[in-house]
């Protein structure tokens, strides 16, 4: 579709990690964004809270919300901006970096296709700050996301991960809902070699905080407490 | 190598994107990191400018600062580590994050092996800020850094990964030396179909930020003016 070349902004707004601890964002975000009333968010209440946060006096009853989630596909993205053309807007995340394993790219996409400015802001990313704290190397890494949910799948891709970071010096990450974490912990201890260096990050940015690099065998050794928490997984081979 | 358990913390301090402008760091790094008196640095001057920066009464005459660059590899971080033992030491890049696309991941290796605790800091990333902005979706995606000098090489590659990105669907990322970023554009433009999409994204944080997403059919009709700018190529197929 084509769009006459519009100046407004879409402003990509990171929210924190961990509920309403708000010292992780960059005051600058609050001098860029406050002068935007309209948001794309996953909840409305949670969004209120953080631009609460932001500053107690932010006109939130002058502001409109609009729903995003996994479903808003570049169809919906295209309504939405045939509805609120030429303002600027702002994608506040649920936790962490809008469009980084969160939904949002269609919205962007939709924004580069209507002559939009993208403007994407600093802020908290777990995938980020588990790349550079796992030791592993940030010169060569993927996200993944979510592994297959079958188990002899999800089996099959841990050993394609694991080769294909051995061939390509690539660090592997993924992730899985968090009650899931143990038993995906189980699988890559038994799917991968020994001295496969595995890091696992919980808990970013929280006081609980866990951060652990160290072999296969090593983890065979003892089970990380990292059952119901967010957490991600890195291999590197 | 086997140490005893060590209850010091390596804190991974990102630092701005653009010379200076510190306003995209966040207020809690200085207040995390304001006990620190040793610090890896890529660059001595530039790292006491950034702590100055922070906070014009940072002890800077009470700092020691040790040398870190590509070459620091995990002999040097393990004699480092015996020199300074159980200290809480900083790592502070030269632009952006530590360990990301930077030197650092094998010092922080060696801080894991040494059973010390690793605090990655929030701050800017133009990997993530790209990824978040491009609108090709970070659902999945890998940074691959430098592409091969050889220019057959190159466009191997770049057809790999634009092959890779339209199996796996996985956002390719990479980037070149600044000053050779317009012969990797040209290269881009020839190698791949017309139809895949490339975003470039080029002086991130800066305010001549630039960052555009189109098809390499619409690039082909305007040259982007990143020449010795620092930037970043993503693609998807």
């Amino acid at each position: 579709m084509l769009y006459a070349k519009c100046m407004s902004k879409l402003f990509l707004i990171p929210n924190s990690l961990v509920d309403d601890d708000i010292s992780v964002i960059p005051q600058y975000i609050f001098d860029t964004i406050k002068h935007l009333r309209c948001f794309m968010v996953e909840n409305d209440k949670n969004a209120r809270r953080f631009l609460r946060r932001l500053s107690a006096d932010f006109p939130l009853q002058e502001c409109e919300f609009f729903n995003l989630n996994e479903h808003t596909d570049e169809i919906d993205a295209q309504n939405f901006f045939e509805s609120v053309c030429c303002n600027d807007i702002g994608i506040i995340s649920e936790a962490g970096c809008p469009c980084v394993a969160d939904p949002g790219a269609d919205i962007v996409f939709a924004a580069h296709e209507k002559g939009m400015e993208v403007v994407p802001l600093v802020g908290p990313s777990s995938i980020l700050l588990a790349v550079m704290a796992s030791g592993l190397g940030g010169q060569n890494f993927a996200f993944v996301g979510y592994l297959p949910k079958d188990k002899g799948e999800r089996m099959r891709m841990i050993k394609f991960l694991e080769k294909r970071s051995s061939l390509e010096k690539q660090t592997q990450i993924f992730m899985e809902t968090p009650y899931r974490n143990l038993s995906l912990f189980q699988e890559i201890i038994s799917a991968c070699n020994p001295n496969t260096l595995l890091c696992v990050a919980a808990d970013l940015t929280s006081k609980d905080q866990y951060i652990k690099t160290q072999t296969i065998q090593a983890w065979k050794k003892f089970q990380p407490s990292i059952d119901k928490k967010p957490a991600l997984f890195l291999i590197k081979s």
